[in-house]
């Protein structure tokens, strides 16, 4: 029987320097964190692209964990290479089996603080659901968006993404640093308590779960020719209505929300997100029925072994 | 006799994109900008950059404006290339001379909106009250650093960087984009009002002098181990007294301003300064009677051809 191991990671992208710099501060002073007792491999998600304060080097890590870059080890893209290295060191069947990561990052979006999980994974579920019964942060479902995939947690029996912002890229802020320690020790005593039993899980769980992103509005040439509208930018979690304005022209003239049906956006002008060809991405907001199926796979993992 | 020309420079940081996003938009709509009837070049500063979502592929283009660049005219470094094909093209001896030089930037830091002039050069003092006057916009001072050279304006007999913020990287913000406008459009009419004698300098200058910069406090390896403090970030041009916190350690111990005289500081976490080992500068407000031989210089200028 072994221990339970969490990886952790920041700096997936190079340029989201907050969640290093704690995890540097941390090496220097291992008490910094409370990891409640849980055994814990903090890495550096792309150091290259860190060094060179970029979010990627080829390709962005964070969509690189595919079935692809496995097979083909002796890539030369940087990132198909680190996917690679990182499952065989720290994959659930790798030199150090970690069966949760959790991958911290931040955003140019008004987004707060929020976790992010891909796919309806039954113990990422139960995870975050103990977290937002705790901290109450949103939960961000991403899910049917064939365009991204490759994950870093989706190659971890459990895994979540937690979201910071706003913080310009390359940029070390005081108050992004602390909610990401908070979330972080909040993690860890929430995985802790699985271990003991001792988990109140809520009755209800608030998901947003992902419906679609839309691009900016562009020209002929496929030039951006609008920007979101002052009015709504950094109103992520602000449910949409018909005919809110959306975009600005930069005559003055809006461009407006024009579906039948209302969204909540997240991600209103990701930096890292206009080469991806999204503006924002639209969310249903939705009440779910906490399933004890989940927390019974998120207990079975922690206390497997 | 020849007509004044302006250069109009954005992007020449590849990764501050208002000003390019407004100069592209400019390009599809002429009548977008009020230009007062004065004849303008614009051009973006760094296009290669600008491709790669960078701040500058080998060099800062806004350091690269030396005698050494432009000596060595088969420089493999893209941006002393660049730096030495801008002076040729735009310079005021190059192929379409222009007099007067305006540089639109962005920054990371909560800068508002400000002029910087480099060195004291009469008819950039000139340029700069007229909009002081106008808009009441802070001019900084930078001067008497050694270490940072080569900036594009000063290869222009006239010129004046324009920092608009905060904005991350990357990053498109109306209210930005509209600043910028505002500002050109001011500098455009000041021109125009100059051409026509027809100008209201102000009798007074309010000056923020560059006295010099500071690093972030680092631990023995060199790494970076305090951030802002939360008191300090965002409050450029907030004067600082002495014990006033500066930094803050992770464990929560601030390091206090603790020098005898009172600085203001300017450029505060600007993220393209880490590399620069700059947290921020202390500069001096000083009052300065506006010089009449400053004006005379910027009309000699403005009506010399």
């Amino acid at each position: 029987m072994t221990q339970l191991q969490v990886l952790l990671v920041a700096g997936t992208h190079g340029n989201e320097i907050n969640g290093i710099w704690l995890f540097e501060q941390w090496e220097k002073s291992p008490f910094l964190i409370n990891t409640h007792g849980i055994k814990t491999y903090k890495v550096i998600g792309n150091p290259e692209a860190k060094k060179a304060g970029k979010r990627y080097i080829d390709n962005d890590l964070n969509r690189s964990f595919l079935e692809e870059s496995f097979s083909s080890i002796n890539s030369s893209n940087i990132e198909a290479k680190r996917a690679n290295q990182l499952v065989q060191l720290y994959g659930n069947s790798g030199e150090n089996p970690c069966q949760i990561a959790l991958d911290f990052h931040t955003t140019t979006a008004s987004m707060g603080s929020c976790l992010v999980i891909y796919g309806r994974r039954n113990a990422d579920l139960a995870l975050a659901g103990l977290i937002q019964n705790k901290l109450g942060l949103p939960i961000y479902l991403h899910e049917s968006d064939k365009k991204q995939t490759g994950f870093l947690v989706e190659s971890w029996p459990c895994g979540l993404v937690i979201e910071i912002g706003p913080v310009g890229q390359g940029l070390l802020n005081s108050k992004i640093i602390s909610q990401t320690k908070l979330i972080l020790e909040n993690l860890l005593e929430q995985i802790k308590n699985v271990n003991d039993l001792n988990l109140s899980s809520p009755e209800k769980l608030i998901i947003h779960r992902h419906v679609k992103s839309i691009d900016f509005p562009r020209d002929e040439e496929g030039n951006i020719n609008c920007f979101v509208h002052p009015s709504r930018q950094g109103r992520d979690w602000y449910p949409l209505a018909k005919e809110d304005e959306l975009f600005c022209e930069f005559n003055g003239e809006s461009i407006n929300f024009n579906e039948q049906q209302s969204f909540v956006p997240v991600f209103i002008n990701e930096a890292a997100y206009m080469e991806k060809n999204i503006a924002m991405s639209f969310t249903k907001r939705e009440l779910w029925d906490f399933d004890e199926k989940w927390e019974k796979s998120l207990i079975e993992l922690v206390r497997q072994k």
